[in-house]
């Protein structure tokens, strides 16, 4: 019984968003919502998205803490050659680990600009630190690279999203979690009530209620039942078939598992 | 002099995202980008946005962390009228406040929805801490609140965007950030030397440098100069438009402070 328990058990992850850029409101950001996804879809766990400034010691607390906490970390942004990016520093500051320019990260680079081009600024982007394992960067080359339970990749949405698509296969998940959702005309103080009794009787599904407005059709909401059990999810989500049906409200789209 | 400096400093703040429904990637999150822009017009220094599943015991821990740090907390989501709409609960909780049915919340719920309509889901949006004040909500009407310095308001982006305009004239800013860019057909790795002179000599303002591509122009960068002193930033533009000419790169667009 314990050991189905264990196995049960969803992995843990955060994401870390470094960059003045998104504070500032400039940049508005897009690289945690596609991991998000990802995540979801392998099984594990999102429990945290933090962002947060370019400042050494805030990213060295950030990635201590986090790292403690989860069994993931994803890091975005502050890996490029400029003197902003202190990133790899200080992921390599938060674990005491050596950092200088690697070998293998340098050939990279060599490859991909030719000794002529690759100057210091850009060679800032070889430092790597001792016994991380470097993510491969097949849009700009640049390599990211793994620390312990740390993954530090870049911020340009093409190469964070290219660098999720190479890590995927290697990211251990556990069960993945299915959604069923349902998009209707009614309002959300209307449901709430008996979506509560239907939310007590499914204690290994969870439930979400997110309101919209249409300039025609009117206020709505989207009702999301998930579960990592797919039985469960399934007479969660008649129960609210049902209680649609007895509120005699069309659903609009119905979203199933895949 | 000290005097001075004191009222330079802008206040900090932090934004706390609540919602399974931003961690299992089936929203993107804009009301922190949405807030991020009004923070920084009013010179408000956002240091940490943070997005925690709807679940108590992390919003208390979250609440009380940045409201011991931060001059201001803004949260969004979880005050609607669901099973799942816990964050009100969870603050009051945060700060040891009692928190009920008030008659104030509860009178403006009555006179939008009417006796009739007002069931007991929805009354649970009159549920506001002792000795909070109400955030006006000229959308869908069931109110925000203030508890000491942290700011409950909406999910829903039309309500928060309308609660923050309500806001803004009441929240202290400090001297705002402005900023000056450049964007460019240069790559990053070219420019990354002589800025970092550039930044050694402007000690009151920040550079960021952010890549990008276009189909058309290939590879570019904009250079982004930030401060809170006019004249600094001025002359650290006047730097990197200088750098800009010697490497014989055309600005495609420069953006001034306003």
């Amino acid at each position: 019984m314990t050991e189905s328990v264990i196995e049960d058990r969803q992995p843990t992850a955060a994401i870390l968003v470094i960059g003045d850029e998104i504070l500032s409101g400039r940049t508005q950001e897009g690289n945690a919502h596609f991991l998000a996804g990802v995540l979801t879809e392998i099984g594990v766990a999102l429990r945290q998205i933090r962002c947060i400034p370019d400042d050494k010691d805030t990213i060295i607390a950030a990635v201590r803490e986090l790292s403690a906490q989860m069994d993931y970390v994803f890091t975005s942004g502050g890996i490029g050659p400029t003197h902003d990016d202190i990133t790899a520093d200080a992921v390599a500051a938060a674990f005491g680990a050596r950092i200088g320019v690697r070998d293998d990260a340098k050939r990279i680079l060599l490859d991909y600009y030719g000794p002529e081009n690759l100057n210091e600024a850009r060679l800032r982007m070889a430092r790597i630190p001792d016994g991380a394992e470097l993510i491969r960067n097949p849009v700009s080359h640049a390599p990211g690279f793994i620390l312990r339970n740390v993954h530090v990749m870049a911020g340009v949405p093409k190469i964070f999203q290219a660098m999720v698509e190479g890590l995927r296969g290697a990211l251990a998940g556990g069960k993945p979690t299915l959604s069923h959702s349902f998009q209707a005309y009614i309002v959300e103080g209307a449901v709430a009530a008996p979506l509560r009794e239907i939310d007590a009787r499914h204690p290994d599904v969870s439930f979400g209620v997110y309101p919209y407005y249409r300039l025609e059709g009117g206020p709505g909401c989207t009702i999301v039942a998930r579960s990592t059990h797919p039985a469960d999810l399934a007479a969660a989500a008649q129960d609210v078939k049902a209680l649609l049906d007895d509120l005699d409200v069309r659903v609009v789209i119905e979203t199933k598992p895949r």
